[in-house]
């Protein structure tokens, strides 16, 4: 438990490969996570040769995390080999749609992170990168998936070679709600945010930045409106256009 | 490492609640799991009443564990809270968007299944309830949901009243691609099924259901193409109903 309390995302890793072992080892554990109708739509790419890091670095921005990492995964839903099962044992699938686009996600996502805890134990280093579902097009033809796949999740993982200060987290009394939802009054918000917004690294934040608030950080710097409308553009169209 | 792997989903507990402390604690742990730019983008909603229980029951088609176990969890995609502090800190929010509904969905996610496998740790059993796609209107009615919010993921907890038999998994040679996916051939596709479709309690499944094979039973009964398109239609006017 205290493994879970102590966590950190790891973005630097020693020059040390992760045997296929080890690997294998995770992946048994991670694919004991719970999968609807025990169907296990999804697929992961184990991506370790460095050309094929190199070609994977635009979809992330190049994050310097997807070279220096001995290990890219990339967690995918797969409907494609359930269909195929499908059509050769006389049976007519009908996964190619939003229904099964979002319950493949839920199935890979508790697998990428079963993954995550279960490296994180053997003193594996892991770090998420939320650029996956920015640039899914870019991951497809990177990692040539067929049609019904889609990269949901991305994590590089290795041996860490850093210690980073744990960062903030809000209160519980922030995220939890007893038997319905308690939507936020002025006061609540106050004090949920009240730390994050009392921290030096986040008043520095808005200083480099130029802005008034941390909020105006993630709306005007960070996250933007119009990017997200055209990231959710984009993600609708490579969503159909893998079939879903 | 083995009690990942020897996990199984619990569906029958004992008659004995869980504390406040050893929930919270469990939620301390949870909330530790990675988050997009640490936003922390989602809310738990936590069942123990048994009107509230009661009233959530149909939305999960009435399975047995939502009344008898003693905590439901709802896991929902969070925009709200957020948006709200944005607003309160005279920042524009722009998360009401498909980008946001699947980013959120990776955070909730995340959280969610980092709460399960800490809860199994201190022996709980769960169940993932995969209706909570299925019904969203229901859930969003009976936890009073506000707009950008939704919920993605249910489990039931309790301490188990059970040992089921480890249901079964494909080869991990099925599930992971080397480098690029390797589309499976006719071949593949009849070894990385072959166990599946050896055991006895599927053969029986088929017998019970008068199918010819065991793919059948997906498509005709459990996951039909007909109920999976218009779950689509649904859960797509839900979420945009819910203002994504």
């Amino acid at each position: 438990m205290e493994n879970f309390k102590n966590r950190r995302t790891i973005r630097k890793y020693k020059q040390k490969d992760i045997s296929d072992n080890l690997l294998n080892d995770l992946f048994e554990s991670a694919f004991r996570a719970s999968t609807v109708g025990n169907m296990q739509v999804y697929s992961v790419i184990v991506t370790r040769d460095d050309q094929r890091k190199a070609k994977l670095a635009p979809a992330h921005f190049n994050q310097p995390m997807v070279q220096e990492a001995p290990v890219v995964l990339t967690f995918c839903i797969d409907l494609n080999r359930f269909s195929k099962w499908c059509k050769q044992r006389n049976a007519e699938p009908g996964y190619n749609n939003f229904e099964w686009f979002v319950t493949g996600a839920v199935d890979t996502l508790l697998v990428a992170q079963t993954f995550c805890i279960a490296a994180e134990e053997k003193g594996l280093g892991i770090c998420y990168l939320g650029t996956t579902t920015y640039n899914p097009h870019l991951i497809i033809d990177a990692l040539e998936l067929p049609e019904l796949v889609f990269p949901i999740a991305t994590i590089t993982v290795g041996w860490p070679a850093e210690n980073p200060e744990q960062v903030d987290r809000l209160p519980l009394e922030g995220l939890i709600h007893k038997e319905t939802y308690h939507d936020y009054t002025l006061k609540d918000i106050d004090r949920i945010y009240s730390y994050k917004e009392s921290l030096l690294t986040n008043k520095q934040f808005i200083l480099e930045n130029r802005k008034e608030t941390l909020a105006q950080v993630f709306t005007d710097v960070r996250y933007k409106k119009e990017d997200n409308e055209a990231m959710s553009k984009l993600l609708w169209e490579i969503m159909k256009k893998q079939g879903f």
